[in-house]
């Protein structure tokens, strides 16, 4: 492993690129090879199965990069795939949302009770409750699924009335719970964080994962030794890859990375 | 092909069960084998090589079942991936929801002006456009995608005041435009059937795709000698196969159908 080498970044889809948002800011020096599977998002609706099946391909593809760690963007691969992204990496470093998101919400608690909302398939899994529970076995924690706030995403409508007539009746539940910290469990929620914010109470502590896994990152990156020094003659390199390319791709990976984006490459990994 | 073959219906996912539904009250003596490409859903954002391959991997499994005709309920392999299952079928014939649809539509306006409303995927084909002039060059069409139908139909909220919101939105536009005759031009979109039909005028003629291509495989298996022959004491069937099974799939198979649904099975295509 060397310290040049690329930090692995990957997801379902496209929801990802807030964690590669995250990184190039946080980690301005650092090459970042990412993957999509834009033909096969989304992976929530999928059986446990698949979801390990495509993994393991998409952990193949990036190992075949030399990358020095792995982030798991994506919230349903680290809820029920992080043991077959273990097994594959070996002794390389792995990083997931969940358990980022996990950390820093037991960290902001004071009175233990966290609210997650993600998607169906992130609920249903209990991973958040898990991981929030083996760090504070005192918390609380009431996960409620916004299924909708994807398809908004990805229409561009992040601040249409429709959008928060559903976000009030996702969130007021939670804060009828009594919650004072609110994970953002889906890649793609960072985007709607202003709403979200206008909802919920402003006593209410906002985790975003997308910013603490890069925070990890970073951290671990340094305690290990693999931070690439500081060169501004090397010329970085951010790297995207995809399964398929929609239409949509090039204008949807703008809006999330918030700068222009370099064409993604094509990669088939079922044959 | 023998009379007593089976009807083979597909769609990328669960939308073509209302098709199904079609072809169960229009013809109840016939059996049907169904095929939702649940692993792989949604299509509608995938390019047109990888819909060709899905599709070509789709139609072979269903002539392995020996159908005797085939129905292709998914508007996005309609319009852009007929001449592959068309190439496949060889002499079976083959049905598929944006031809019935666009004839329907035709033989329905008065004025010339048609509506479609769809996904992004379909509208951007243009297929219904094109359909619909090659019956009527007078034709004027005008194109709605409605991409937050489909997330609000599988989440069950059929007439939540958000999705009134985002309907008022999408049909606005088409009602200004002076159209007679609105096609649903996804196998979703027969669910909300009844929102729609409150936004729109009265004198609007709303045309499901569904229901209009099981008329037309009526007809077919009618003029071809290709209709089973009624008989009560033989034992119908209904074979329903997927690439995935999510927890959801029975109950929205249950509202699509509106009827029990029986254990989908499973079946993997990648391999």
């Amino acid at each position: 492993m060397k310290k040049d080498g690329a930090i692995g970044v990957f997801d379902s889809g496209i929801g990802g690129l807030t964690v590669v948002k995250g990184i190039m800011d946080r980690l301005p020096y650092e090459n970042v090879v990412y993957f999509g599977d834009t033909a096969r998002v989304p992976y929530g609706t999928k059986s446990v199965e698949t979801i390990n099946k495509f993994t393991a391909q998409i952990v193949e593809f990036l190992l075949s990069h030399e990358v020095k760690a792995l982030v798991v963007a994506c919230n349903t691969i680290s809820a029920v795939a992080l043991d077959t992204v273990y097994q594959l990496a070996g002794d390389i470093p792995v990083i997931d949302v969940i358990s980022s998101g996990a950390k820093a919400s037991v960290m902001s608690t004071l009175n233990h009770n966290i609210g997650v909302i993600a998607t169906n398939a992130t609920v249903n899994s209990n991973a958040y409750t898990r991981a929030i529970y083996q760090l504070d076995n005192q918390s609380r924690v009431y996960a409620k699924a916004c299924p909708l706030f994807v398809p908004f995403v990805e229409e561009g409508l992040l601040d249409h009335p429709a959008l928060e007539l559903i976000a009030r009746d996702y969130l007021n539940v939670l804060e009828h719970e009594g919650i004072d910290t609110l994970i953002l469990g889906c890649t793609h929620y960072p985007l709607i964080k202003p709403l979200i914010r206008k909802i919920m109470h402003d006593k209410i502590n906002i985790i975003d994962s997308s910013l603490v896994a890069s925070e990890d990152l970073a951290i671990l990156l340094e305690s290990t030794g693999l931070a690439t020094e500081v060169n501004n003659d090397r010329i970085i390199e951010h790297k995207f890859y995809v399964s398929d390319v929609p239409a949509k791709f090039q204008k949807m990976a703008e809006s999330f990375l918030n700068r222009n984006m370099p064409l993604p490459q094509l990669v088939n990994l079922d044959s």
